[in-house]
């Protein structure tokens, strides 16, 4: 092998230059191959817009968020968008620009970008997944995946600035975080930012449950309450609440969604002042986390091994204190949800954490 | 002089707490005298709460966030709330228990809670002013108020969060912060977090404008623009965005506002991916940064100075690296706002920021 | 059972305030019973100093650093000191008061604290373990130990801010951290803060190889190196280096020790300025890591179900994702070392990081 | 006007790069001239080395400590060090490079940086000057130097974290921080993290003063104490502690300071266990806060101005809200220090915190 790809797919994520910094490092030092970074993912690649990533290139880029290469969510070349609403399957064309430029293909990115790394695996592409996803619902094994930790960190340290507003005042105050078919960073960042509520997608709540919880602190002669939201989170029988679209957008905007609505709802039935804040895009910036700096490098370093070894169609995975390479096609069935008896929510609900239910 | 009282009004602000330290410390140290502080502003005095300020009381509040003697909006005592909608003037009995209770009173508070507190003197109250307003819109001379510090040093985090998720995706993003009459958090962020554009309450914008900023950016080959924008900023001869309010709350929850109706109308005018975030509450919480401890220990040791000095019917001040007292009758004529012909705004033009007009 | 004691021990670490906190509600809400907290590890026991943890005690903790029970270095009953060099036996009178005061003890401490708990269980008294250690070295299983992570973000954080020193001026720059028989933070924050070079106790360095790296560096133009050095890394065939003690004091003062040392060969043998920074005891305080704060609550919850379910004379131990118990008799024989030949070491070394060797 | 050179000199700190960024920007958007950037201080002008500074140049650094054009103490082109202990004056030569590749240069330093550029100055090279210290003991008028509030804002962090510690420990902590002739960091950062006793050059202490202080904490059943030294602390009729150096450097390693000694004696004095923590570079370190980020922004701004308006000799200074140029023969006559009959002392003072006098 003589040069080696690398693209980023899907939304940004803490740890993503951490990784093609490792990939470029091990390739160079380990094995004395050339790296290069296709920009703006799939998108890129079939327009060949490239760069050659020297040691230089990737210097001083580890503690930095986002991706020195770009990425964007409208890139799938099986289903690429060529005019508002119409696709075209440019899988082939990519596969050839990819196969004319370099030996082997890394494909960093979520959900959708590991599909399309399966399905050009399939055609043959030799190709390696590296998994992100910032909200740790990716099903890759059990392996962790970077950005979490930032993400949660972030959510905690608004919890703590929260929190001294919600004291002085006696509010309600909810914060909606990230997690649209699960509840990891709600969970985590309730637990470690203390919060009195956690309402997640896989325990749909009830008004009731959460006003006994209040007026129980009341009684104890706490008059706030901090109330954690993930945005996919539901009432009982009710639908995941439907959120406002900026007009062409695929993304949409956290407004007037489920942090709003619980808060209004509070408000209503306790007489308590209520007010929401939504985290947004806050949770996917920043400087990764010395762990997720680490996970990120672990995985990068990892990558390149397999890529060099000619294990193509594996991901790269982190299973315990071992990297382990799952097959492509054992990813993304389905999404990691909230083990709901498992015992990290246990010792949530027994220190009197409230779940709706 | 034998005891003091004091009670903090209106929105919570990082420096409250070492406020109340400060004073307390004076007091005891300084001066030998007890201090009581009133719980929950004016209400807290009409309703008799109040503690004992030991020393012990206020140790380790100094790097807290909020108040530990609680805070409402609520509470002027010439206009007190009785039902929805009703009002009574009960600051004769105000007076009273605070005679009763303690030799002068010192009110921390801002715009709302200083105008209480002149009233009150003019009716023969001992009282003496600390200002604070985290929005730096408090017209009190040349004085800096306590909070402001750290809640753009937030929002310039935010930003810097924000930047590498633009970048990584080409895309703009709007962060709107406080701000309704005044655009100090905007202006100072925006310069120190690196933003392309900023839009204040003090210079209506033309989307025209705006528009020729990101267009010179993308012939530099920047394919992204951070915008911060003030909650009170509007466009030329349009309104205040009019925000939704939470059923029976006086602070509108800042939803559908400002930075939601220019990111929408960017994102349509440009085609560029646009998104925004609301740092709400955010900016009101957390440690206040060592600067604004600071200001805060030396406004609570001046308040008391003037206190112990008979000297009422003032707000202590920091002028330059001198504190100086100001009358409360010149306080709160109007907010201070962003010079709009002033040098630092000058030098933000000058490295090609953008004000949308 | 009715009461539950708790005291904590050995050195403070980020992380012991969320895990009384978790004690005592688990204990209140899930099982009903009381908690008392004894002062200052086993000395408070002996001098009988405690206080009752009512929830309002451990109100706000989460975020704190330290510990609200206080701890000491110098609490062994089994061989208390009584005078300058001379000890006493007085763990019957120990056992005793504990007995007297409360049904079962959690002792939340590292190495020291769980050797004593484990001889009073001998003994036949009631006790339960929670594993702290902010070196990670402590041999609990698989455990992981709250504290480190806090401990190697601070050492990342500080790398950070030593980074742009050293590249502004072309300086070799030593951080010393802690670790005086295994190099687990120096490797966590070297790999997580794009070290060049780590020196750990485990791997015995010598100046030549370090040198080549240096030297590699410059050919490529890099005239900075940084070097993260643990406090027990020492020359092949050397000792470790004997640090300046404090007079009466049972823990050397880190200066003059190995980083001090590092830097001065360097310079001397490179021509290149050097300097030294020691991390002391900045890495032990500060609010824990949402990552501890989780690790620490769910060490107080398990702790707690252990006592109550009369499972005694275990230590709480997290291996994987699932909580299990670990014979006090398997502690702390010995000490976790890094190993030299897994995965994350190994990686290190494959983006070029030089440990000495 | 076409072509403006610019450098920076001395030791690194935090807002450099923000100077420079704003020199660009204004430079090119608001005059459209050029400029360059000489590398390493003098050292880099006599050996004719430099960049030219694009607006892509810039991009991104606003938030990164140090300089992008390195910098160096060694580089006084009037005594250039040619030899162990040997000078030569080679400010001829120097001046003729800078007049052949710019038509003036922006010196930004510190005091010695400064010297030299009014020494050139008076040679009649149209220079201008853009002050730096992070010790805030440069004497330009009344005016703040960027990095100051970085510095002391890390050194009040550390007093964060140390504070657990010290308080779980019954420990006495202290913390040595920058400033050889003048306390500024130790008095701003000693009154934000809440210590007990802050001794400063400017007011030698006797350890019966600080251990009174101790002793009236014991009583009110305060069981620890921080103290915060600055480097050139001394006692009353004693020296400067002298500090042991690095071989063949100039820059003293801050090791077996004042620091060390002041701990030392105060255990041996009180018999409580104390500890020492010495900061050293990491205050020059880390992102400037986005306070010091406006204050280098509006420097860069208005000494680019100067350039251009061609009033040369001059220093850039801020004095309240307005930019003021200071001529280059004011500045650097002494040192600022603290004032001791100052409003912001007795501030401390009267809050109980202990000077030693």
């Amino acid at each position: 092998m003589k040069r080696l790809g690398v693209l980023t797919g899907g939304g940004d994520a803490p740890g993503l230059n951490a990784v093609i910094r490792a990939i470029v490092k091990t390739a160079i030092r380990e094995y004395g191959i050339e790296v290069i970074g296709f920009r703006d993912g799939f998108k890129g690649v079939l327009e060949d817009r490239h760069v050659l990533l020297t040691e230089s290139a990737v210097s001083g880029i580890l503690p930095r968020g986002g991706t020195i290469l770009g990425t964007t969510n409208r890139d799938n070349p099986f289903k690429f968008p060529v005019a508002e609403g119409r696709f075209e399957d440019r899988s082939e064309e990519c596969i050839e620009i990819i196969r004319d430029r370099v030996d082997a293909l890394i494909v960093i990115g979520g959900d959708g970008s590991l599909s399309i790394a399966h399905e050009l695996a399939l055609k043959g592409l030799p190709v390696v997944g590296c998994p992100k996803t910032i909200d740790n619902d990716l099903a890759v094994g059990q392996a962790k995946t970077f950005g979490f930790d930032t993400a949660y960190a972030f959510a905690t340290e608004a919890l703590d600035r929260l929190h001294s507003t919600a004291e002085s005042h006696h509010r309600i105050i909810v914060l909606e975080v990230m997690g649209r078919y699960a509840g990891h960073i709600a969970l985590h960042s309730g637990l470690a930012g203390g919060a009195d509520i956690i309402l997640i997608p896989e325990i749909p709540f009830s008004y009731n449950k959460i006003i006994d919880k209040i007026q129980d602190r009341l009684k104890q002669n706490k008059r706030f309450s901090l109330v954690v939201v993930a945005e996919g989170a539901k009432e009982v029988g009710g639908e995941m609440v439907i959120q406002k679209m900026i007009a062409g957008s695929d993304d949409p905007v956290r407004l007037g969604g489920i942090g709003e609505t619980v808060a209004r709802q509070l408000e209503r039935l306790t007489g308590i002042e209520s007010r929401v804040t939504v985290l947004g895009h806050l949770q996917r910036g920043g400087s990764p986390t010395p762990y997720d700096r680490i996970l990120a490098t672990r995985y990068g370093v990892a990558a390149t091994d397999l890529a060099v070894q000619g294990q193509f169609g594996y991901v790269v995975s982190l299973d315990g204190e071992k990297i382990k390479p799952i097959h492509l096609s054992e990813v993304a069935h389905g999404i990691r949800k909230v083990d709901t008896e498992g015992e990290l929510l246990k010792a949530a609900r027994k220190i009197g954490i409230c779940f709706g239910d």
